[in-house]
């Protein structure tokens, strides 16, 4: 029976049903942690034959014959970034490969662009009294961290179904000249796990920005990271932004840190050639290229797209049961009782899960003083706050199966438990 | 005999005999190449142990059994911090792990004072109009790129048997809130090859600097880059400093990747407790942390610093045999026209030649038409620019040891031949 049709004494009985519930949880004194969208060390384990797979200095000759151990290449190897431009679907000459980081990667363009502006830009972003950039939201924390360690003023836009809220990006990004990028999490989107449909990704392409330099941080964290055979979609941004002239506003993100290794991966950036150019020249002024023996291990290991995608496969199967064991008990535990919602992803790291407006600190306070840890409500927004105080992340991966489902169990019982409380003071 | 003492009728003979030995050369047509500090093969083959050091998913945990594969320890696994920690003889709070390149952790440093400024700053550089680095040349050239990239305005001052002119830093220094920072490669300096000396070190630490965020940095790449057991001695500058009360100006930097892997070494960054903590919460926003399992491997590998030590061993019976060939003939060659002058470095990776006045671009250009190359006249200097025209970069690392005296003793003829040509045109 869902809550709203409750009476006052329903809800009481069921308060004291959930009551109970909780306290049974808390009396286990457990210590779960679901707060992380880290591999488990199964994923890991996937990795193994990488580790030694340069073994002398003849392995570590790239496939012409340069010594990945010495300095040189400094846009990477080409034969990996063959694979990766192959799997993101644009031209060699459109992608670039970084080091271990790609958040690193967003934060030194980003940091180029406020020290140095971009080609099309007037001034540096810096000169800037305040620039601004959209932040499609619930959306990925460490976005958001970067604008905020920057002081790029963040706007909040609302996730849908489709993706972010198109009206009102092309509303806003036509209108204020100072705001100058958006991020976004296109596939497997993290928090909400949706894919942004074909029209919103064509409205990207296509849309009029009053700033010149108005750039899209085009996160592609979770291209391959699929849970089932049949795969949400993405269209190419890149493709359909050169059918509009927009290539340049294009900056798409790519790793292996969920495929290989979460601190040893390498990571990847795409966009127009003429963007990849100029970054090659910036950052060729800012270090000395990043480790190509690694990006060797990596090609050697995967051979080729084939290679990651059976990767990926195996991947799946271990997450998909925890994602599916999670959306089980939601439906189980929270099914009937209409208080929260949630989207199940076909992909990606996260499932998002909206309680009771106003419930989600309590849900996740609840779920502290029975032991188990959630993500930080908030740490999904700007400026780390959620405006309804109703969004949860969900990170199943480094948590055991056997625990996955329990965990989720319990999340369900907090979440009513907030619920009723809050109900039955309105009562 | 000294050129400067000839006749004009010797100079002309010496003239003609310099040419056909020049063109004795050209007829060669060799493809030799000094130009670049890379280490040779024989180098990189000195760590090919450590490429399969880590073999499997426990091997890949650290001393605290914490999974080097997976997020986390973002400053570094503590075993290797401590290695280097005591290599640099700072604190273990004193110092971070970067990644492969220390170029990127100064740029890093840098581009962050632009963008947010330092704890003393009263506001970020980039909010000057300009700022100002002193640059002690002939020096660095990757230094001056930086300086050049973010529109920092260089000062050249002159490099001294000591170090840089002390005299004339702290009076730069001591009058000019613009001027926020200095270059230094204080041991086996690049490209001089000269150590500071003590008062130089604790002038560096005392000195008054008009700006409060003021920062040296004090590239000590060539730290433990000894060629011989007796090794040039280099005050601890952050020890002299935390003895001024100094600390937050110093950052140190040093790296393996002329110790193990030229492309895919570690590098760390040392400095005052209060700084590295403040700069570790910066990294933490700008990415995800550097790569651990390289770090490990890296660990596993040296074991402790003997481990370190006695690779910089093998390093230097490679390179020293180099390095006395090019004094050698340098000695034969020119040791008599009293043209040119050289220091003898006890380690590092250059030698730097100073030929007669206005006649070093010529030089070049003699080297490069008979099929040797050597390092671009200028790279030395801010700007691309040396006022002497004289300087010589000898990089002897990456020649062959059969071919490096040959080299050294075709620069001689054509530094002589240059030299002559300037000679006979004011005779």
């Amino acid at each position: 029976m869902r809550y709203l049709d409750m009476t006052k004494e329903q809800l009481e009985a069921e308060y004291e049903l959930q009551k109970k519930n909780w306290q049974a949880i808390k009396d286990q004194n457990l210590k779960l942690d679901m707060s992380r969208g880290k591999p488990e060390k199964g994923q890991l384990d996937l990795s193994l034959d990488m580790l030694c797979v340069l073994k002398n200095d003849v392995d570590c000759q790239n496939r012409d014959g340069f010594d990945t151990r010495n300095y040189g290449l400094p846009t990477g190897i080409p034969e990996l970034k063959e694979i990766f431009a192959e799997i993101l679907g644009v031209e060699k000459d459109e992608i670039l490969t970084g080091g271990n980081s790609s958040l690193n990667m967003m934060y030194n363009i980003i940091a180029d662009g406020m020290l140095l502006g971009f080609a099309e830009s007037e001034k540096p972003w810096c000169r800037y009294d305040k620039i601004k950039f959209l932040c499609p939201a619930p959306g990925y924390d460490r976005h958001f961290s970067i604008c905020q360690h920057l002081g790029i003023e963040m706007i909040p836009v609302p996730m849908l179904e489709t993706g972010p809220d198109m009206n009102l990006i092309e509303k806003l990004a036509g209108e204020d000249e100072t705001i100058k990028g958006i991020w976004c999490v296109p596939k497997y989107s993290n928090p909400t796990g949706i894919t942004f449909s074909d029209e919103t990704v064509r409205r990207f392409a296509a849309m009029k920005t009053k700033a010149p330099d108005f750039k899209i941080f085009w996160d592609n964290a979770y291209l391959i990271h699929d849970l089932y055979d049949e795969a949400d979609s993405l269209l190419n941004l890149l493709d359909e932004a050169k059918k509009c002239g927009t290539q340049d506003r294009v900056f798409e993100f790519c790793s292996t840190s969920k495929v290989t290794l979460a601190g040893g991966g390498v990571c990847f950036v795409a966009s127009s050639k003429a963007n990849i150019e100029r970054l090659a020249k910036q950052l060729s002024m800012e270090g000395l290229g990043y480790d190509k023996v690694n990006q060797l291990r990596h090609y050697r290991f995967f051979r080729d797209k084939e290679g990651v995608y059976a990767i990926m496969k195996k991947h799946a199967a271990i997450l998909r049961p925890k994602f599916e064991a999670v959306i089980r008990e939601f439906e189980a535990g929270m099914g009937d009782a209409g208080i929260a919602h949630w989207h199940t992803p076909h992909g990606g790291y996260f499932i998002s899960l909206d309680v009771m407006e106003n419930t989600a600190k309590r849900t996740w306070e609840l779920a502290h003083e029975a032991g188990v840890t959630l993500t930080n409500v908030g740490a999904t927004f700007p400026y780390g706050k959620d405006p309804k105080n109703e969004n949860l992340r969900i990170a199943p991966s480094n948590v055991k199966l056997e625990d996955v489902g329990t965990i989720a169990k319990y999340v369900c019982v907090c979440a009513k438990l907030a619920a009723l409380e809050k109900l039955l003071q309105k009562a």
